[in-house]
Parts: C-alpha cells; structure tokens; sequence
C-alpha cells in the first residue's frame, strides 16, 4: 500500500455534487470519466496528494444505485495505490481477505483495480488499484 | 483545503480492527489515543502521506454507537487540513455550508476540529483540522 490514491463518493447527482465540492474546495473538478464496466459516471478532484472521486449510476444494475438505496449518498470507498496489484491479491487472499474478482479490472482514471469484500474489513470497501504504463 | 489529513473508520471492536489492517497495511497502529468529548478510543496508521483512524466508542452517547447502529461498522469521515480553521468555517457557512459547531473543538491528535452537517454534503460527514501549534 504505497498511499491512499482515491476516496470515492456515491452521489445522485453528479453535476449537483461538482458544484458543491467546487465551492467546498474552492476549485472545480479536473476530469470527468465514464467507466462502462461499472455502470458510473466520475468526477475527480485534486486535493493535496490525493483524489476525490465522485461516482454517479448511469445504469441500473450499476453497484452505485444498491450502494445509495441501502445506505445513501457518501463515502463509498478508498482506493490504495500498489505497485504490484498481483502480489498484493495473492499476500491478501494469504491473509484472510476476499476479493470480489480474481483478476483485476481497468477501472476509472487508467488503473487495473480490485475491490475487497467489505464483510473481512469492518465494513469498508477497499479497491486497489495499480496505473496501467 | 490544504490536503487529506485523515480518514475516520467506525468499528465495533478497536483491537481486531487493528490485528486486521495490520495485516492489509503490513504495519502495525503507530499511536492510539482517547478522546472523552467524543466519548471514543482511536488508533492511527499511516498510509504514503495520510492517516487512518479507527475509532471504538467508549461511551453510550458517542456519536459512533449512532453511526453503526444506523449505517453499520466502516467509513465515517473524511478530515481536511486546513491552514486557518476559523477563517474557513467563515468561508464555508458564507458559502451556506452548515457547522455542527460554532468554534473549532479540541479533537484527537494535537487538533482544533469542526464538523460540517452531512445533509449538505452529499452525506459525506467532513471534519476540518487544523494542528494546535
């Protein structure tokens, strides 16, 4: 786990969200991003070292829309950057931990993501991810 | 907003949570601390340049025992370092954001913290800190 790469936030509305956050950071997003594969739209902000990234469902069966209509809007995830996401897969499946796909994914932002399942880490769903070079 | 100082996690037991994230972080909890206005125990890891906090309560009345039992243990805040705390909580409640206090709290780790109300964040709970010099 080299740093914290993301916090990711479920919102409804992700224009509405881009005006909020750029008033409470004082500057605007600097990219949006639709992922596919994950049924989202994405905002990303920069502050400091890290990013925030605000998530919004395009599709129905997209994880965002079961995520808000169990717990609402908020924080639905952090991002730690790897160097090697493999190595990091099999020395947490070693340790106990499950992942919720065997190989990782292209995920948003360039990265080869993996999440783990929330029910082995106190409830916090935790995505590795790994730039893609 | 100068950087990411923290990231809050709620859990129910604050000794297995730190044997687990041990285990994911590769490192052991550097510092744990009680915070009686908060009615809460936390432990601290670093992660590349930030900080995550676990926090057990410790008391009945802890603003944690409300969270898990209405969202479940994980993800609770997301704390942003500031440079003048004071002059901020100004800005933002100009910018009709909402304070859950007044003037800053002394909170855990050396800091003067206030909360922003989550209804107005897009149910993001968002401390600000600044460091008592």
């Amino acid at each position: 786990m080299n740093k914290i790469e993301h916090i990711g936030i479920a919102v409804k509305n992700l224009d509405e969200a881009n005006q909020l956050y750029t008033k409470l950071f004082g500057k605007p997003s600097y990219k949006t991003e639709f992922v596919e594969s994950e049924g989202v739209k994405t905002s990303f902000f920069k502050v400091g070292n890290n990013k925030i990234e605000f998530l919004e469902a395009i599709t129905e069966e997209s994880p965002i829309v079961k995520f808000i209509e169990k717990k609402g809007e908020g924080i639905h995830h952090i991002a730690f950057e790897v160097t090697d996401i493999n190595a990091e897969i099999k020395r947490l499946k070693a340790e106990g931990f499950q992942v919720l796909s065997e190989t990782p994914k292209k995920g948003a932002d360039n990265k080869l993501v993996v999440f783990l399942h929330p029910k082995n880490t106190n409830g916090v769903l935790i995505e590795l991810c790994q730039e893609i070079i």
